[in-house]
């Protein structure tokens, strides 16, 4: 796509041996962000902010935590479409490709018919609303995650974070991209994405899951770069990933989600040490 | 509120002499994310997931954001409400301290009216999309941020990263919490707000400040723990703040809003150095 980074000017101010601010012009670069409209039929559904590739991996992933599709088959075709009109006046639509419609197969519920867009907003920002909700999640979820008998080896989590890294090429130059990684349980890598927001970095995997029928994500492990919302937990556990890692915090609520629907729960997985807050006894280590 | 962070049983695995994983067990303090369910009258406007406090403050400047309200008084009354059904098959609505029901003043567009929520909840994901609504960001702000004649020292700048950290009691115990500090032009602290989500903290700054009627926010410096996403520099350009910085990287997004909006943009403020991304008019430095 070539559109990930973008070179810009920038000043980079460091204090000199005084003390003193010394301002020095270079160029720096910068991690793309750029809203993508996803559009069911002609009827936009959402608009995310992201940074543009993989684009139809994420809307298979997003659609997919949506609870709108479940595999491939349900969507029939995507593509990018003019979606932004000129604003020289002249009135003509371009293609900016940062606008997807999406035609779902005859069999798959119309999410944007009978007012049902609105709903489904809502869930997009949330998806669950209170303890009711969470509970819910077990009706929600085709896949039998708590069942998934997979062992990781504490060495091989620990391992991830620069696995990730090392195939995350854009981070290093911007320092601005998240990113999502599925893993062996051995710890081999299967597929990396990048984004600027977290949520779309899963996506992206997950969606590329979808589109080569893999799911559910049994026996696998997905690592990501940054803290663990609720947000994140959902959408691993309705792909039916059993070990969920990141390399800072979760949430009270990704906790409770993962404790419920039987996710193992890896967080601070740095260096030497890790914290394992729900499902333990599939990581294995000396326990004193 | 008391519920800011929990407790919960963790297991720590570290790698012992011999590089073998020894687990123990321990009590651990997680930050607390929750669901907000907004709504205006009795209708759902939207769903955020935030840590609980300040929750008045939150949906001010989520309104204010949104283009809803431009000033305190368009608020008559916000109190939490009923909205979770108990799960005890009594059917009895229970206060969760997670539903709020604002009534606007009359004089205040209602944004349920017609249909509007839908394109409301479009823009709540986005606000932006394409080159064209970037140039509405002159439209929709009320004031003249680009005129503001402000200006900081950079060693100013550079200290803000370890005074919001200092007034950020909950990060320490956690590591989970983003949070956004306004500043005065000479470094001191005016409020500093945290949450398991940026652009909440930054809404809790921004809406501290619309309830005490202190808009625009003349002369002021945002600063903020993560990353810096367009969504958040829109959300600082329509409170009239001039000067945006953070810890770590901006988007392309974040910059090009920023430069169009006369925001002056720092990123990656970390000890000796820091990267100025748009009008660095307003830091002062020596330039080579």
């Amino acid at each position: 796509m070539g559109r990930v980074t973008v070179r810009r000017r920038t000043q980079r101010v460091t204090l000199d041996s005084a003390g003193e601010p010394q301002g020095r012009s270079r160029p720096d670069t910068i991690v793309v962000e750029e809203p993508l409209e996803l559009r069911i039929g002609s009827t936009a559904l959402t608009v995310t902010m992201r940074t543009p590739g993989h684009d139809i991996e994420w809307l298979h992933g997003f659609l997919h935590s949506e609870g709108i599709i479940t595999a491939a088959r349900d969507v029939l075709t995507a593509r990018y479409c003019a979606g932004a009109v000129m604003d020289d006046g002249t009135g003509v639509e371009v293609n900016t490709y940062n606008v997807i419609e999406v035609q779902l197969a005859p069999h798959v519920a119309d999410p944007v018919a009978d007012g049902r867009t609105r709903s489904f907003f809502t869930s997009s920002a949330c998806g669950v609303c209170g303890k009711a909700s969470i509970e819910d999640l077990d009706v929600r979820a085709s896949y039998d995650v708590a069942g998934d008998s997979v062992r990781v080896q504490a060495g091989t989590l620990l391992a991830l974070p620069d696995r990730l890294r090392e195939a995350q090429s854009t981070f290093e130059r911007t320092g601005g991209l998240h990113a999502a990684g599925l893993f062996t349980a051995e710890g081999e890598p299967v597929v990396v994405r990048e984004d600027v927001g977290r949520h779309n970095a899963v996506d992206k995997v997950i969606g590329w899951a979808i589109q080569k029928d893999l799911l559910p994500l049994r026996g696998h492990v997905l690592q990501v770069s940054g803290r663990l919302s609720f947000e994140l937990t959902q959408k691993a556990y309705l792909a039916g990933v059993p070990v969920l890692s990141a390399v800072s915090a979760p949430s009270s609520l990704a906790l409770d989600t993962a404790e419920h629907a039987g996710v193992t729960l890896a967080g601070f997985v740095r260096g030497q040490s890790l914290n394992l807050y729900t499902h333990p006894e599939r990581v294995l280590v000396a326990s004193s």
